[in-house]
């Protein structure tokens, strides 16, 4: 070990490769578990990949929108599809910012341009949304519609909290980012704080993606399942195979957890002890 | 997928990656085996840290020395010692000289300075070395007689290419690293091709990393079984572990193949099929 400074742009990175590695995450990508079309490798990719972009928000050489836009168009060139949409959400602000007292202010000042870049960029991933959105990315309309309300990327987000619990972080000052960060401290280091903190997320928040995938009740389920894993009265890995088998996944507490992890390193949590 | 162009410093991340994820690769570790002291995300850390190196390599920003120094220097910010020693003296020369034959070009040009540099690299590792030796690198003693001797740093890899068969690329012509990327290509792509070249290229080359540590005879009985898994009549899990429990990793072949998968990578070879 030496002293070399770690970047935000590699902290952010460094965070990515963690969320992904650890396991047995219910539900999720990890070390022993892929998706048929979207693999470890796929997200490990992306995290290297990210790169380019993360610079330019370390250096602040773009707006949001364009730096979340350039996250996508960066990592967009393996076959595992959209890996990591909703962490970019969280990390670029947090990059741009240093801080979530940074990111607040910077979300605060989004244009309806950064709008529509995100909406250009929304376009290019496979994220799902919700059907009869007036708002819905994949409608060319919406982009027209933006621009006829005025609305700023910040608008968006706060349009798209009620159903998006990434979106929401912008709106109430990354509150789960925080709460994430919180978890890994109290939960030591290394991957078992990582795993931990997940749980611990997703047995008090419904994961929005699930929500969106396979209905309300589901991701109420699956939030009760998780608080039994964390009270010591359900098998993780069990939990985690039904998930698998089910295709459900808890992807936006994934998102949050990975924005948590970034906060958490700059405040010296040691991922690998 | 789009057509952002992958630079050749990400290619070389890549590969680093696609190595260590790559399983059951015996006796070292994969997707499903860490050693205590390294772990799968120690390898991942490295792969993303290397990147200013590695762009420095790409723009032939430093001499060969100063960049496997820099390269050593940006990735030893973990406890996980380190990872990729052997294959940064593969990947430098890769990367200045784009391809097999310009790294060839680039090696015949080094300096007594960037043995030197090589030296000092090399004293920051816990690589191991035969005893005994002469320009023993842990010896400091070594850089007065690399001096003395007015040995270049492509002498240096000719003096140890005896018992090191990562120095006797610099040599030959990167030949393993050529076949590593022929196997590659013959076995298809993906996960499983990478397994199988690691079997074939262990199977007919005694792994010097192994020779050093545990002795010669070690290294062919390895390179013997290895040739049974090949041959399909030993079972490969069985192979992994009985490794895995004697602590005998073939830390060289390894190096090598990530050489082979930068090589492949730029031939198209397709990872994530």
């Amino acid at each position: 070990m030496n002293g070399r400074r770690i970047t935000r742009a590699e902290r952010a990175q460094i965070a990515m490769m963690l969320e992904v590695c650890a396991f047995p995450k219910p539900g999720n990508v990890d070390r022993c578990h892929d998706y048929p079309e979207t693999r470890l490798e796929h997200f490990l990719a992306s995290a290297i990949l990210a790169r380019p972009a993360f610079e330019k928000a370390e250096h602040s050489e773009g707006s949001l929108g364009e730096l979340i836009l350039d996250a996508v168009e960066s990592t967009s060139v393996h076959s595992g599809g959209n890996t990591h949409f909703g962490a970019y959400i969280l990390l670029i602000p947090l990059i741009v910012g240093r801080d979530i007292p940074g990111a607040c202010r910077v979300v605060a000042e989004t244009t309806v341009n950064d709008a529509v870049l995100f909406y250009k960029a929304f376009g290019k991933t496979r994220v799902r949304v919700l059907a009869n959105d007036e708002l819905d990315v994949n409608d060319p309309a919406a982009v027209a519609e933006l621009e006829r309300r005025q609305m700023t990327l910040y608008d968006v987000m706060l349009y798209s909290a009620r159903n998006d619990m990434v979106a929401r972080e912008w709106i109430n000052g990354f509150t789960l980012t925080r709460r994430g960060a919180d978890l890994l401290h109290s939960y030591g280091g290394g991957c078992g704080a990582v795993v931990g903190s997940f749980i611990d997320l997703l047995s008090t928040e419904p994961d929005t993606f699930i929500m969106k995938k396979h209905g309300q009740d589901t991701a109420w389920e699956i939030m009760k399942k998780a608080r039994e894993v964390r009270d010591g009265v359900r098998d993780i890995s069990k939990f985690d195979q039904e998930c698998i088998d089910a295709g459900i996944n808890p992807g936006s507490i994934a998102d949050i957890i990975i924005a948590s992890l970034y906060i958490a390193l700059g405040e010296g949590w040691a991922w690998d002890c």
